[in-house]
C-alpha cells in the first residue's frame, strides 16, 4: 500500500540546550517519509533548491522513498533555525528563509493520484486543499498536520480543507485554539464536527491522545529515551500512525490503537538523535522492540 | 488490613477559575484516608481546633475511618487558603494559618503502632521520622509524600526519613529538586539510591509514573473528567494505591500497576468536585467503573 506525503524538506540549523548542529535534514514530509517507508512505501511531493546535497537525496532514495515528486527548483532549500529552552518545551525560532518553498505549488505526479493514504503535512492549507483537488480518487485515509500560524491566520482555507479529511493531528494548544474549548476531550469533539472522523492530539513528552467520536485512546511517551533533538518527532509520530494503517488495512479503532503506538515509537526514536539520523539507522527489530517495551511500560491487569 | 495515615486535617478556602468555596473540608490526611477506606480499613492520626466542625468529624467516622488518633485542642484547625489559574497548574496560596498544626507532635494510640501499612502524608520530615520510631513493628509498606518546602530547607531530616520508607511519592518537579536531575527516570533512579525501592511520581493532568529499578509503568490522567477543585488530588491518589496494596496485601511490581490506576481513579474522582465532596459520595461500583474505563483508555493488543 502506497502514502503519500506532501510537505516541506529543509534544513536546520539546531540549538539545544547541550549542543548544536547546522544544517541537518529536515521538514515535514522528510520525517514523515523516513518513518512510515518502515511500513509501507512512501511518495514523496516537496521542493528543494539547487544547494540540496545528493547525499540526502540518495538517503532517502535508498531507504526506498518515491522521490520522483520532488521538485528541484532555482534557488536554496528552505531554512529553520530553532532554539530549544532548557525544558526542551520552549522553542524560540532565530530565523526562517523560505526560499524555494515560498513558490511551491505541490504538482502531483500521475502515478501518485489514487494513493490510498495521504498525509498533508503542516504547509498552508489552501496548498493542502490544492493536493486534495488532484487526487484521482479519494484516499482510504486522509491525514492532515496544521499549526497555530495557520489556525490563528487561515482559518477559512483551513477550516476547508479539514472538511474533507479523515484524521486531524495537532498539539493540545493548537486543539483549543481551533475549537476554542479548554478541555482537550471536549476540544476534540468539537473538531469532530468539523469533519474529521479521528482526532489525535500530540502532547509531546506526555504522550498523545486518539479520540473518536465517544471513544478514548492515550498513550504516554517513552519515558527511557535520551532527548537530543525533538525537531520532527510530531512528523515521525504521524509517519509511524499512518504507516502502521497502511501496513495492516484495518481502520478501526482497536487497530488505530496500534497505530497510535506505533507512532510513539517513532517519535521516540526521532528524538534520540539529531535529523533523521537515529529514525534512518533503525530497523524493524528496534521498532518492535520499542512496541513491546510501550505494553511493558502501559499494561496492567485488567 | 489496617493503613495508618499521619498528616493534616485542615479547611481550605478555595478559589478556582470558575468557582469558589469557603471552609471547605481537607488536609492530606483527611483525603488519603477517605480515598483508603474504599479498600481497607484506616486509622488517622492528626489535629484539629475546637472550631472544627462535628458533622466533619462525623463523615469521617461513619465512612469507617477510625478517628482514636485525631487530637482536639485549643485554637483553631489549619487553614489554607488557594486558588487555582486559568490553566489549573499554576497554584497561588494566598493565606496559611497553621494554628493547632503549628505545635503538633503526632502521638500514635498503642493499637496503631502495629499497622501494615504506613501513609507519611505531607509534613514536616522530622514529625514523620517521630511517627516511625513510635511503630512497634516495621510496617510491611511505609510510604511517604513531601514537598519543594522541606526538599529545600530540611534536606537532612528529610533524607534521613526517605532512607525509611519502601514508597516515595513526589511530583515531577520534586523528583527533580529532590535528585538534582533533569530526567524523570533518572531522578527516580537517584530517588531509589537514598532508600525507597518505588518512586511514584504524580504529574498530575498527564498521569503518573511508577518506577521500580528498571522497571516502569506509566498511567495517563483520567481526560474525561471535568475538573472542579484540583485540591487533594495527589493524597486521594496515594490512598487508593495504598489501600489497594493493602486490601490484597500483594506488593509485587504487577500488582502495583493496578494499586496506581486505582489511585489515578480516586484522584479522577476527586477533581471533580470541591473538598472531599466526590470522593466521599462514590462507591466500590463507581470505582470499578472508573477502572474499567482505565482499562479501555489505555490498553491495545500486544
Amino acid at each position: 500500500m502506497s502514502i503519500l506525503t506532501v510537505g516541506s524538506v529543509a534544513y536546520d540549523d539546531i540549538i539545544t540546550p547541550f549542543d548544536s548542529r547546522e544544517r541537518s535534514l529536515g521538514g515535514s514530509a522528510t520525517y514523515f517519509g523516513l518513518a512510515a517507508q518502515h511500513f509501507a512505501s512512501v511518495n514523496l511531493v516537496a521542493v528543494v533548491g539547487e544547494d540540496f546535497n545528493l547525499a540526502d537525496e540518495e538517503l532517502l532514495a535508498n531507504k526506498g522513498v518515491d522521490l520522483t515528486g520532488l521538485e528541484k527548483v532555482e534557488g536554496k532549500t528552505f531554512y529553520w533555525k530553532g532554539e530549544y529552552m532548557a525544558n526542551w518545551n520552549d522553542r524560540v525560532t532565530h530565523d526562517t528563509q523560505l526560499n524555494v518553498f515560498e513558490h511551491f505549488k505541490p504538482k502531483l505526479p500521475d502515478n501518485y493520484r489514487d494513493c490510498e493514504y495521504l498525509f498533508l503535512g503542516n504547509i498552508h492549507p489552501s496548498l493542502q486543499g490544492d493536493v486534495l483537488r488532484q487526487m484521482s480518487t479519494r484516499p482510504k485515509i486522509t491525514a492532515l498536520d496544521t499549526m497555530n500560524l495557520w489556525i490563528q491566520h487561515t482559518r477559512t482555507d483551513l477550516l476547508e480543507v479539514i472538511k474533507q479529511v479523515d484524521i486531524l493531528l495537532v498539539n493540545d494548544s493548537e486543539a483549543m485554539m481551533l475549537s476554542g474549548q479548554m478541555q482537550l476531550v471536549e476540544a476534540a469533539k468539537t473538531i469532530g464536527r468539523m469533519g474529521p472522523s479521528t482526532v489525535i492530539i500530540k502532547q509531546g513528552e506526555h504522550g498523545a491522545l486518539l479520540i473518536q467520536g465517544e471513544r478514548l485512546f492515550s498513550v504516554p511517551a517513552y519515558p527511557l529515551c535520551n532527548v537530543v533533538d525533538p525537531t520532527g518527532a510530531g512528523d515521525t509520530f504521524a509517519g509511524g500512525f499512518l504507516g502502521y494503517l497502511a501496513k495492516t488495512g484495518d481502520h478501526s479503532f482497536e487497530n488505530m490503537r496500534r497505530a497510535l503506538v506505533y507512532g510513539s515509537v517513532m517519535g521516540s526514536f526521532t528524538v534520540e538523535s539529531f535529523s533523521i539520523d537515529r529514525c534512518a539507522a533503525i530497523g524493524l527489530e528496534d521498532i518492535e522492540k520499542r512496541y513491546a517495551a510501550f505494553v511493558e511500560l502501559t499494561h496492567f491487569l485488567a
